[in-house]
């Protein structure tokens, strides 16, 4: 077996996908297998009892905005008495920032790599601080939800259908070329998706109060490109799962109480380990006691060369995450040692355009004893309050170590 | 006399002083002794006779722009017949990118600085290529101007009404954090200023075709914020300019045939010497040999601590300038040697968040034998062509030393 050959298949497949953002449409009608009970969330498979509390709140939060619940205490009433099920996102082609819940009357981000020709989804986003996916679901949060659901969403859908799709890999390679880095940084990338979408937004929109509207939501929300962004990387990390005999990893995602990987020569099988708790910055108010545990499938971004991994490029993140510029910097160069290629597509400037380090090699991060590494938001570790920073984070090592070993037995090396 | 001190308080000045885009008026109302007969241009002042052929370009489009001639023979000879005036930019409180040739019916960006109280101006942008600005004046660039004027100027003047006025500091200080140097690069502040303006343009157009125009033109011509960004600089240098005793230079600008500046402890005079041709990259289907000699007043934003001096915070830019990252690391590097301050307000990311050298000591000039970077558009030597590329260029070090023997012989030293 050649694992070289299976790897650069892999990481092949995996640049030359082309994510393309062709529409909206409610979660219900347009992920394969929702069910109207069904929750979807980020990282892997979980049950209640075990989920943290970000993920717990944010459940709690969408069973209000489904109306199958008034309140909390009716809503964990319903969960406790087996009315809800609980996917991981990831097992129905979607990911979702943090806590990543995704229910049925949600409009989802419906993305196709025009290259392989397969689909993949992602939730809207909300903005920073008191927002659903960092576990707050108190009234504001709920208004602002609807909002988005009821006057944001159509206008989104007809004008992402009117400008004929919009291609999330260039969008992306300009970002990395103004300061972003795809994942905790978005400022460029929202202003770009903010910019393709207006001369569209103001067509399709009601009226100009309502195209007013959306234009600012999306505008002054810097993470407004995120979630097409995920989306487009779960279809990047997608395209390279399934190559027999490769151990590039193709799923990395948190659920605030486990990390869980996929690799990409091991089928559907979770590799799972307790999530660590990032370090970071915190907003005015709060502390470092007050961070949740790692949390969100948003680390699809560092699984598909971007993110954590493009740091590089990203220098001004630092008054952000922590750190220093120099610190991002080294970030990028570490994880050049744990990948098998260096992107095509995505180049870095401040590294002569360099491409940024893609394809994580289970056996590479194993052998060096290096693992990935991921710059994230931190949530409050209880369900109802919302994010409190952001920082820097790494997944457990035993999960790509088990991964390794699980390799190795599979194919009988 | 203490010229450190003079130098200091100039520099305070510069840096402290908040230009604010207030409105947008016809330049033969709003701009200070603007006449009918009188054609603003780039640079010190300059006869028609020893004008470079953009200029002239201009100056032809501009007549024709407003009905004075039909054509370019009669623009031509209404000029010969000594029938318009040419005066510089900078003897208004405004300033313009290349030729910068400004007509009584033109529309411009009025700013003006809240710290010191002083109004500057700049016209609209036309984007890249074939402009004005290059010296074209075909059909369909006089036919852009016209759009420009009769539906975008309206709007623009009603957004920016509605908005409150666009604070250009922080604006800029931001899109140097997202790879702009805010003189040839301002993708990232023309994102920025489309989005601020966007929800405002909205409302205030007519009908939502004319906004989704008017968006569509804004975010995609990534010089959109260059000229309020112009304007903002020249408040800034305005604001260091009159300190006695300062040899801090406080105007750099070219009109394609001399290179001049002023110094704040000298007065109105302008030193002057023969321009340089940029060297750089050219646009598919041009050459070294059609570049023009250097042009425009978009030196103000060296002038002011951006632009060429910025570039460390602006890697990406070498793809349409020329060289390496290191080269543009290296070029900010060596501004420091030039420059009296550090700037509170711009800061660079990729030098540990280092402010821009700003405030250039005619002194140090010639001291170390180092004159200022400047990047700019390359335009065809001829009239009527436009811009053929952008690259890399110095002023003359002749203009500092005479600068330095001059206020040497002022201030009896």
């Amino acid at each position: 077996m050649d694992i070289e050959q299976a790897n650069s298949d892999a990481t092949e497949r995996m640049m030359e996908a082309r994510p393309v953002l062709v529409g909206l449409g409610k979660a219900r009608e347009v992920i394969p297998g929702m069910g109207e009970n069904l929750l979807l969330h980020a990282g892997p498979p979980i049950t209640w009892d075990r989920m943290s509390g970000p993920l717990r709140g944010a459940v709690i939060g969408a069973l209000i905005f489904e109306g199958k619940a008034e309140n909390e205490a009716e809503a964990r009433a319903l969960v406790e008495a087996g009315e809800v099920d609980f996917e991981p996102c990831h097992h129905h082609q979607a990911v979702g920032p943090m806590a990543g819940v995704i229910s049925p009357s949600m409009s989802v981000y419906i993305l196709e790599n025009k290259t392989h020709g397969k689909k993949s989804f992602s939730n809207l986003n909300e903005g920073y601080g008191k927002v659903l996916r960092y576990g707050a679901y108190s009234e504001d949060v709920l208004t602002r939800l609807r909002w988005m659901e009821d006057v944001m969403a159509p206008v989104l859908a007809d004008a992402i259908e009117a400008s004929g799709g919009i291609d999330i890999r260039p969008l992306l390679a300009e970002a990395l070329h103004m300061g972003d880095e795809g994942h905790n940084r978005n400022k460029a990338g929202s202003l770009l998706y903010t910019k393709a979408l207006a001369p569209f937004v103001v067509k399709v929109a009601k009226d100009a109060d309502v195209a007013s509207e959306v234009l600012r939501f999306l505008g002054d929300n810097a993470l407004s490109v995120l979630n097409p962004v995920m989306a487009a990387c779960k279809a990047m990390a997608d395209a390279a799962h399934g190559v027999e005999g490769s151990t590039i990893v193709t799923v990395m995602a948190r659920n605030g109480t486990d990390f869980g990987i996929r690799v990409s020569g091991l089928g559907d099988r979770w590799f799972t380990a307790p999530v660590a708790v990032p370090q970071g910055l915190y907003f005015p108010g709060f502390k470092a006691e007050d961070a949740g545990g790692d949390i969100g499938d948003s680390t699809i971004t560092e699984t598909a060369g971007i993110g954590g991994f493009a740091m590089a490029s990203a220098p001004a993140i630092v008054t952000f995450v922590s750190g220093t510029p120099k610190d991002a910097m080294n970030a990028t160069l570490e994880m050049y040692e744990i990948c098998y290629a260096e992107h095509k597509y995505f180049t870095m400037p401040p590294l002569g355009f360099r491409g940024t380090p893609t394809g994580i090699d289970v056996r590479k991060v194993v052998e060096k004893g290096i693992t990935p590494r991921v710059n994230t938001g931190i949530a409050h570790k209880d369900a109802g309050v919302g994010q409190v920073g952001a920082g820097l984070v790494r997944p457990p090592m035993a999960i790509f170590e088990e991964a390794l070993a699980a390799f190795a037995e599979h194919y009988g090396i």
